[in-house]
């Protein structure tokens, strides 16, 4: 089967996000990046197209410029990877979505909440798909996770402790041209949330996609820490969910010694599980009362949703590029499927995850303004 | 020299605490258990010191007795160690302190905040020492931990993330005959926190020991999630400390998998450190920028207070006991100094620590019936 | 620019290695599967290559007559992926090698010492390259540790101790219909050596790229310990290096609990450096008297090598599949350079190499037979 | 019931292992020092005595002379332990067993194989105990494993894998005054072996401890690394045992980055268990095909032995010492049961054990003398 034609909105500079997920798409050989918008400028995404080996004509410098011109091509993109700042994800995701051309966005949904319900109301007007990459919900030991609470290993869920401390930002690096940094402390192109939007919406997603529970509240507590900085580096909040689990989310970037610390950790009546991203192909289960298992991927105890999303045996670990891979795999199943107005089941983050993501943020935003004060969602 | 004669008040059943502080005070063959008023009873508390090898005579059903007639004999007992649960902590104290017998208490100070400041204003009064046991700041590495924070090694501190998990009291065990969860589930006995007090007192204390930030206010959600139980099985909390660190408190009897997960991790403008009890012979040390180093007990690079702390060599674990140790060893040096009169520096926790402790639980739980408010302490 | 096209020896059944060599050559994107000789009938071959987009001429049921008709095309493959069993290995590549088409071949290099001494004057006689997949050197992790080891951070080397046990062959499934476990248990297809055949040959060469040390000899004792198996399934080893060092090398395929438990420890006079494949993107460090130190993939502290094989920053995990990446990435390297005549300098394995894994294999025979005789190599 | 006095030879000095002896003699209260021949003068056993406690008379400077005296006192010794260089442990043994004086002596049992045939026969013509300090085997891990091996958790044994690496010899500290590598290295007080006698023994005696099986043959490849040393530094050595499992034994005291990582690892047909003595509160088991438990100290799942050999509950960490304390109180039990003249089953080391390890020792340094030619045990 011929792969599916991708393009791509950013990525075009040095920028971490979109070589991820040119390899994620290229895992499985089912897309083929054959046009972008890469650069704000014609001449700059030309020359990074060049580079990824596109055709000169297929490089915009302008997405609604590549948009228009692609929906009349024959052989025109199917599907289109943002990989922009956040604020761009809204105007950019609206113009391909009005054109029937699929969506595989970058989280958090958008910077605003204004402009998440406006793309949720653009995703429900399009036929095309509209994907979040809240890729570690990829991670095969995360679906496990999630497929053992369905099934009630661990029984009703009393606690829920997720936190996601970095610690590339302990110094002003924004102040020193590190273009990473410097987009994500900005509230023009980040939104109202700094690390609470960058990795703190990644911790909510996980701990929500694993649990299924819905928040029902939270109490946040932002901080900026490095002087100058225009944006929290450093979050605690309380989470109340309905039916009675509570818990805590940090996450940080001015934390000595952590790299990508994700951590979900739940408990519930009959037993916990523990998860950490750093070393992705274990999961921990205790059974209340009995000593604890290392479950690990493809490995003895797998799940099918552990199984299915595993490419190779247990113990040769796969990691953070095979879970992205897995959202794109996923994704293509659904555009395959669209082909023919099918739209099955699947475990994709939706438009509605990204607007419950950007709510989150802009809750904790709130609440912490009001000095930590419960806030409801 | 002679062993301190040392008596115990408390630890006459199978309680697991009074076990412990016995063999803390073997270790190092400083102290010599000679009297106890064990248990509730005269015969009770016969049969349990002649267990012990404890004369019949100095076996007591009441600690006022004890403390009158040890206070009288020549060869009477020089310190006590409280091992009761919370609410006779002050009576028992104050009956030896009024009679210048030292007191080795267990935590929490007390029952109540009431008692607590009584119980100071007692120990102030008397000439002899209070050492409460906070017994995790014996740990070698903490010793480390804390002078690596006092010079400078991880700089100004920012975050404070401190745990302590466990799961016994998953299941209502109280009411299945555990007399452990018993009384640390009676308000009467234990006071007005469950798990705050029982071990959320001693996270909260080792962060301050470890960081020597005072704590300017805080907000805490307690829960109880076992049904029927009467305190708290679950603690969360939000820390903000004087000079603008933040930081968070997750206590917990009800998550399936952990034992004793007390967890310490310091984040700083230079660097990070991260403790935990269950491995406790490791500190993980990361200055900003660099490796992360695994310092170990007594092992290369190790501060004069590991050192101080430890009695073997690197790579031969010591643990809980040892910790527990180091608080009876000091205390000994301590005794032997008041005997002639002085009163040397010392790290033992204070009849002072252990009020902040209640102050601690005592605004845990008004905050937490205010929703969560902040409290200052 | 164009990406280099490739073909496959083997690989169309469920093989797990065929698979891996697609992925891996599809990360960075560098070629293009165009053609196979995936089964042993044109049939399966043509049946196999539909499923991965192959057009049904360039599906072959013989590689001979693959690389005789793509010799001829004009777009006919540059390289070829060898993926059978052991056996296959020689015939399949000298085909390949005489035509002046590239071969990336799986490992060991063949079943038989004198296969490997005929692939190796085939090879030198070719312009092709040939390129061995001992993945595992392509991990970030080994070469910084191979880098380390050069610019003298440990010292004289004196102790190396290799492992890779696995438990999947614990019980008999080659009689089971297990078609890995088949192949690898039959002399016929794997050559005299089982398990030290499948993975002592990867511990082995892993020893060999990170110390650099030449084996001397060595003293094997080869075990079958499951009942009617044909070949070794457990391997201990003593080695002696040139220069003095000294060694051990374990690997089993019984060993209950180890899924590729790869692991590699090397001591100097200076320092040590400790490796494990389930948790590769941690590399331990010991410099003498110091601290252990934990460096990690792309962290602080990472070398030019460690650097330039990472694709994304530390703390999210790359794998076993990005470490095999990086063997394709750099053939593709390569196989540009010779376009025009360049042969740059390189870290992939090597026929040469390959001999010396044979060589190794056999050593481990012929020593075992002679009740672990120390053999020369 | 009073404590058994116990007397001490050597451990006058700052040695590590005499004051470990005396710790580990306290921890369960069962013991009194009342004696020693701490040291080789009366005079430094005096001063060495003072600072224990002991009274004048009863420190020696001659072990004879101790056992003479203390053989004829109403209070004399009950027991004593023997912590000198090993080459004392004989004709000290001696003294005390022919007296009817317990003895608790250190290990390897003697400096060399006639002695300890002497030393057999001295034990079984004596009516008292003779009881060797292999103290790895009182921690309750490894006699969780050994009952797990007994009641056939892990079927028939096929693999040993056993390794004690350290790193403090890896310099010359011989020659820099290290009293403790001064004696380890010399053979005159050491006997023939270093590395191999020191905790090589240690690592045999562990796996045969847990196993249960004899070893059959060995052949072993000593080496010494540090210019100058006189006995070996590094010990490779393979392993047959009777009915027909396989193994490898390293120790190594030129390690750097190993404190004291005595690691051993069984592998049999119906599962694996694993177990290094730096963690020694965990020992993972798996049941081949099911997942990997984290098996703790008195934690969920504990043996009888485990529970029987801790003080505390699971998570607070006991140690070493603790371990150590085993021995002790083990040996007080069976020293009370002597009293009646009972003889009740043990664990603890015997005086054949010892003649194993010295015999271990001895064939490990013949089979190096003929270049690691198999010896049979």
């Amino acid at each position: 089967m011929a792969p599916i034609r991708l393009g791509m909105i950013g990525g075009g500079n040095d920028a971490f996000i979109g070589g991820v997920h040119r390899i994620a798409s290229r895992i499985d050989g089912r897309f083929q990046l054959v046009a972008g918008a890469l650069s704000s400028t014609a001449e700059k995404s030309k020359a990074s197209g060049a580079a990824l080996g596109l055709a000169e004509d297929r490089c915009y410098g302008d997405f609604t410029e590549m948009a228009k011109r692609e929906a009349r091509l024959k052989d025109g993109v199917e599907a289109v990877a943002i990989v922009t700042p956040n604020h761009v994800h809204y105007p950019a995701a609206r113009e391909f979505l009005k054109r029937g051309i699929h969506v595989i966005c970058d989280k958090p949904l958008t910077s605003s909440l204004a402009d998440a319900k406006k793309l949720v109301a653009a995703a429900e007007k399009s036929d095309a798909l509209f994907v979040l990459t809240h890729n570690y919900t990829g991670y095969p030991m995360i679906r496990q996770a999630r497929e053992m609470v369905r099934q009630g290993d661990i029984g009703k869920i009393r606690v829920v402790q997720v936190e996601y401390p970095q610690d590339w930002l302990t110094d002003a690096v924004e102040a020193d041209g590190s273009k990473q940094a410097e987009w994500r402390t900005d509230p023009e192109r980040s939104g109202a949330g700094g690390c609470v939007g960058d990795i703190g919406t990644h911790a909510y997603n996980l701990a929500r996609f694993v649990t299924g529970l819905q928040l029902e509240s939270l109490a946040a507590d932002l901080s900026t820490f490095v002087e100058g900085r225009r944006l929290d580096d450093n979050v605690h909040v309380m989470l109340r969910f309905d039916g009675g689990a509570r818990g805590m989310l940090w996450s940080s970037q001015v934390a000595p010694g952590n790299e990508n610390a994700l951590k979900l950790r739940v408990y519930g009546e009959k037993g916990g599980l523990e998860w950490a991203q750093e070393d992705p192909n274990y999961l921990w289960f205790t059974p209340f009362g009995e000593p604890k298992r290392l479950l690990t991927r493809n490995g003895a105890g797998a799940t099918a949703g552990n199984q299915s999303a595993s490419r190779i045996p247990g113990g040769h670990p796969e990691g953070y590029l095979e879970g992205f891979a897995n959202i794109y795999n996923e994704a293509a199943d659904l555009i395959v499927a669209a082909r023919d107005g099918n739209k099955p089941d699947h475990l994709l983050p939706t438009v509605q995850d990204g607007l419950e993501g950007v709510a989150f943020i802009d809750a904790c935003v709130r609440s912490s303004k009001r000095d930590a004060a419960w806030v409801k969602l």
